[in-house]
């Protein structure tokens, strides 16, 4: 009846079927782009991501024109990132000496760039010196005047980001109070705030403290917040992500608050750094003295490093390099070192960080280019659509094309449907039997063609029939049997499967009703209608299916349910290609249906609890949701799916599904995360209804399918 | 200018004067009323209270005229909680005795009583069997029927209560789920969850938990929550409120669920039992073995139960009685002892637990009467009122009328002036030296009343000065003055004080402009304006002020915010006479404003972090948001103020205030709450931002005065 699959990723527009509901748009710009240049080189297939233009952190410079020219005409950075006032600035020492003055002691007008300068290529550094949270009350005022004040000043030039000073202390809610006000009236701007990528282990916690601080000294951070890192507290406290998750808490998620994180020598766990995938992370910054030196002399960087570069620029972060050069480059180095440097550019001019410029242009040019089918899932990534609702809904041709191409699918249902075939009919009588076969959902016929294939390939004989409820799909089947001549094989029954009043009994049905979390486009109830004329020792392929979830850290996602301000979206499970979240833990299975099930107290409502368990070096987290998945055996070892750890290969036909939680839920490291799904059945409509238990209970979600169903 | 206080309770129809702000109607009936019994008596001038009404917990039995008139008519219990069902039923052995049956096994049909009957003498008490956290899912399914038929039928009986059953266990997801769905589709009808009055604490937890076993055994509550309170677990989970808090959070704080408190013979201490008061109690159902015997052979309560009980009535808790009668009642008691007990009930007739029942009609009768100032307040407990703005909108005569009234205030104010003036005028120059007063923001007079008897107590000379904005009340000024004579003394200035070009400058400046949370009528404001008239080393009257915050429980003023569904109602700061809440640690002071102040630097911008510990008996509990208070200095050491541990009593001018949190806080005992407050100020308005850092952070709330603010 319904066609295959869940997502179109091509007409996604259209397939918005139930409730008023807004697809939103692709995400516009989120750094800075350089609009001459050319950034880092080019990646095969793939120059459009914004990680490809690389920034430079510089003093304050009473000349901005001077600091554009050296730092990116004749040496390669796309953008600086530069202090906008001069930092030996106090609003209290001004007033002191000359009464009350408004004007603010800038170094230059906004007329010494234009205007497209000021925002392709300047990212305004707010003054390090300021600490909302001091003690010193007129230092604190100093530090809010001073904020305001640059701010203000960096809106008035159309500046694309600011850049905030990492917090100077663990508890830090007046700076976070003064930016959020902030943001309150900020129109474009994203304010960065600077975290450095620092979690002390519990093991590595006495060896490291000193090389913490030593470290995190070179960013200028405070004293309190390196007392903090260094000192008495509880291994879970030492996690610069806490610090960024309060403030962000505190703002509310607003969706112009994101990250700058500087990167140590030091690297984290992985776990850890995963985390830091699910958070709006822009700029990763990276001092010199994280750099290695190469055989040759050159800077070079570890392979964790490279590695978690390479992340960075699949997930558009953009580079920044900070700090003094390290490293004496040979003069004369001009031979077959180090190909990837640039060769032309006169070593008297050369930027005195040119060198590791080139070396992460390297890292750039040298990632794998993107197949295919990321390619075309590019501009899908973290972008919410409503489910299909094939049931109630007929699909689109352009639906149907789209899934019919995925042959990955196909393939494996006639893999499935050969050794079905095979064990149905011995060698021995494979001329003297016909095994009945009903498709349910033919859509356009895939499944029919795949059947017919599967007899061929067996030597089996076979009669098929296609049922489909889709009058519009039924036309098109019609030509196609004509057109390939299958007339005497297949009968087309234009029908809905679940009122079709079979003339025989099948031996095997096969289906494609599944949706990204298996059961959520109501395969189940479709083929209980179905089984009705299957044999009672015939196969339906598939034979069983399973959903799966994971909690996930998603604040992209979050936000944009959140940016529709109602309850109804935080109760909706979404279809989505993840890319930007931090999977948090194993995925674990939840409902599974088999079929046929021929049992007498059969049900389709399902409940099930389970326990994440967080790995305790991730640290802390925050849950947004749950990321859905299924996993389908087609018949017997021949499977299907979505779900990470044993997907289908290059299969496109589903991306996974999300549900949301209305308040995101932190836990803490070795606090279990206890979740609760339900799969519920009325008589029009089937929904789920979900919530968290531990560490702290949340509503029931969707109460009654209040929200989110899905019609019978 | 502005009249003194902030809250007129007698027109506070008449006070919403900022933002369209719906004041909530009087709290319609919560519980169960008896229509034509007098209950347990007369308590003097407070017979309205539900509590005043008693019922009898019953078994099934057929014959529902029989039960009422058993426990009814003849016995003095004013209603009934009974099954509705015979405890025998289970929907899938119906199902399996004769195939489908949809007909309900019910004992009668709904004409066996008149429908008011049923509504004003029944509580549905739903069969106790059921466990909808099961791990037999059949059983689940038969619990999930049942409960949905027996509210079902409770509905069209238009019963107003169901009795829920005790979750079975501490994980009740699918049972709280199951009543949230219920819930969603309920017209008027209270669901009371049944919850033992149950905490372990740390140090008797060996020696109590077999007594604990055997008491809690005998309500009914099954072994796996028992298990969850004599094993293993920490000494925090073993206290039935976070069951409770479990429930509710996943019901989402839904109006009509409420609480049946299970009354046992121990109880734990008073700060783990003050939680309960901020919690939605409607019923406290006391067992016979829960009480003592005194010296006649009568069942009495111990000390501790008879406060709780007593708190109860205070609350509007219902009684009900439950349980076997475990005193033998000596047939001849009709001497002088328990002169409470009804003598004139035939006792052959006699109901087995009407000595129970005339023992706790006892303890109401023996209540103290409420006070004139507490019958006045009694409408206005936990009713939410928008703060005034006297400094945007002129006050009316009522408003005027009210506070007026208040004669203890007036009494401080007149005290803090005779000091103030005997300071000011040795006794020496008493009739040499003129003292020139100024009172600021007048209203009609009754600071320059006091002003005048102080003169006179004192023997000083005064000249007065009565500023006022609101030109109708110099109206009244003006006749004031003409009536008393007080021409040659009082001059009247109809202008904003911070407007006023005064004559002279003042010895003493006296105002009333505080609000329920100290500044927050702009009285820092409004005296900055005015020290410029006062001498350098003139008086302020006040001196100072400061503000105090503590954390509270108050279910019923949290619901009441979110009723409203918005931001806008969290983020507002409300007047309320408190009544139930608990109250979670002592206040802790926050601003604090002196005047006159002449330093250059001065700001009214303010920022307290506060850090509470909960006591650790308590448990752990929820923060709904925190109660405000203020305290005043006059002169010296006359204060004014209703900062609870220092109130000035019998003073009726000021409500609490209570600031709202967006998403109610759980604090785990020992674990810190973090509060942060701030008072801001723009160049037209003064507003609070607020939030909670620990233990784990909120948004700030009403970011840049967005939602609440008050006008310049």
């Amino acid at each position: 009846m319904c066609s295959a699959s869940t997502f179109n990723f091509l007409f996604s527009l259209s397939v918005c079927l139930f409730s008023p509901f807004v697809i939103l748009p692709f995400p516009s710009g989120r750094g800075v782009k350089a609009r001459a240049k050319m950034g880092l080189g080019e990646r095969g297939g793939w120059d459009k991501s914004e990680s490809r233009y690389c920034g430079v952190e510089t003093e304050f410079e009473d000349d901005m024109p001077r600091l554009l020219s050296y730092n990116l005409s004749s040496s390669g950075f796309d953008f600086v990132v530069a202090p906008l006032m001069d930092p030996t600035y106090r609003p209290s020492l001004l007033e002191a000496e000359n009464g009350s003055s408004h004007v603010l002691p800038f170094a230059g007008s906004d007329l010494v760039l234009s205007p497209s300068q000021w925002s392709s290529h300047v990212v305004g550094k707010i003054s390090t010196w300021i600490d909302l949270d001091s003690e010193d009350e007129i230092f604190r005022m100093d530090s809010e005047t001073t904020l305001k004040q640059e701010i203000a000043w960096a809106s008035h030039l159309s500046l694309q980001a600011c850049l905030l000073p990492s917090p100077k202390r663990a508890s830090c809610a007046n700076y976070a109070r003064c930016v959020n006000q902030i943001l309150q009236g900020l129109s474009n701007m994203q304010l960065w705030l600077r975290i450095p990528l620092l979690k002390t282990d519990e093991d590595s916690l006495d060896v490291d403290s000193d090389d913490l601080v030593s470290e995190v000294s070179t960013l200028g951070v405070g004293l309190d917040f390196l007392e903090f890192f260094s000192t008495k507290y509880a291994y879970e406290e030492r996690d610069s992500w806490e610090l960024w998750n309060s403030f962000r808490l505190i703002c509310e998620h607003h969706s112009q608050l994101s990250l700058a994180l500087d990167i140590l020598s030091t690297l984290p766990s992985v776990n850890s750094i995963g985390r830091w995938f699910g958070e709006p992370v822009r700029v990763a910054i990276v001092h010199t003295d994280s750099f290695l030196t190469n055989a040759r002399g050159y800077p070079c960087l570890s392979k964790s490093h490279q590695k978690l570069i390479t992340g960075f620029f699949n997930h558009s972060v953009q580079m920044v390099l900070s700090g003094k050069p390290l490293h004496n480059i040979p003069a004369e180095s001009t031979g077959s070192a180090a190909n990837h440097i640039d060769k032309n550019v006169n070593s008297v001019e050369r930027h005195p960080l040119r060198s590791y410029l080139d070396y992460v242009g390297y890292l750039y040019q040298r990632m794998e280019p993107l197949s295919e089918q990321e390619r075309i899932e590019l501009g899908y990534r973290d972008f919410l659509q409503a489910p299909l609702q094939p049931l109630m809904d007929n699909l689109e041709a352009q639906t149907y094309e789209t899934f019919e191409k995925d042959s990955v699918k196909y393939i494996q249902y006639q893999r499935a449907i050969c050794k079905a075939l095979l064990d149905r009919v011995p060698d021995g009588k494979a001329s003297a039997i016909t095994t009945v076969l009903m498709v349910v959902g033919a859509g356009r016929g895939p499944l029919v063609r795949a059947a017919l294939q599967a007899a061929e390939e067996t030597g089996r004989k076979l009669k098929v029939y296609a049922v489909e409820k889709n009058p519009n799909a039924v036309v098109t089947l019609h030509s196609l049997v004509k057109l390939e001549g299958w007339e005497n094989v297949v009968t087309i029954v234009s029908c809905d499967m679940r009122l079709w009043n079979a003339p025989e009994k099948a031996d095997i049905l096969v289906s494609e009703l599944l949706g990204s979390f298996g059961d959520n486009e109501l395969s189940p109830e479709c083929l209980d209608g179905a089984q009705r004329f299957l044999k009672q020792d015939g196969i339906s392929i598939p034979s069983s299916y399973t959903s799966f979830i994971q909690p996930i850290t998603a604040s992209k996602l979050y936000n944009d349910v959140k940016s529709h301000k109602d309850l109804v979206h935080f109760e909706t499970a979404y279809v989505v290609k993840l890319h930007s979240v931090a999977k948090l833990a194993p995925s674990q299975s939840i409902f599974t249906f088999n079929h046929p099930d021929y049992s007498t107290k059969k049900s389709n409502q399902r409940y099930k609890k389970l326990h994440f368990v967080i790995p305790s070096d991730t640290g802390s987290a925050i849950v947004h949701g749950f990321a859905g998945y299924f996993d389908a055996t087609l018949y017997k070892d021949v499977h299907l799916g979505i779900e990470p750890s044993m997907a289908t290969p290059n299969m496109f036909s589903w991306f996974a599904i999300f549900f949301p939680l209305r308040q995101p839920i932190c836990v803490q490291p070795g606090s279990p995360l206890e979740v609760h799904f339900w799969r519920c059945c009325g008589s029009t409509k089937v929904w789920y209804e979900w919530c968290v238990t531990s560490p702290r209970p949340s509503p029931i979600h969707n109460s009654s399918g209040r929200s989110y169903w899905v019609g019978l």
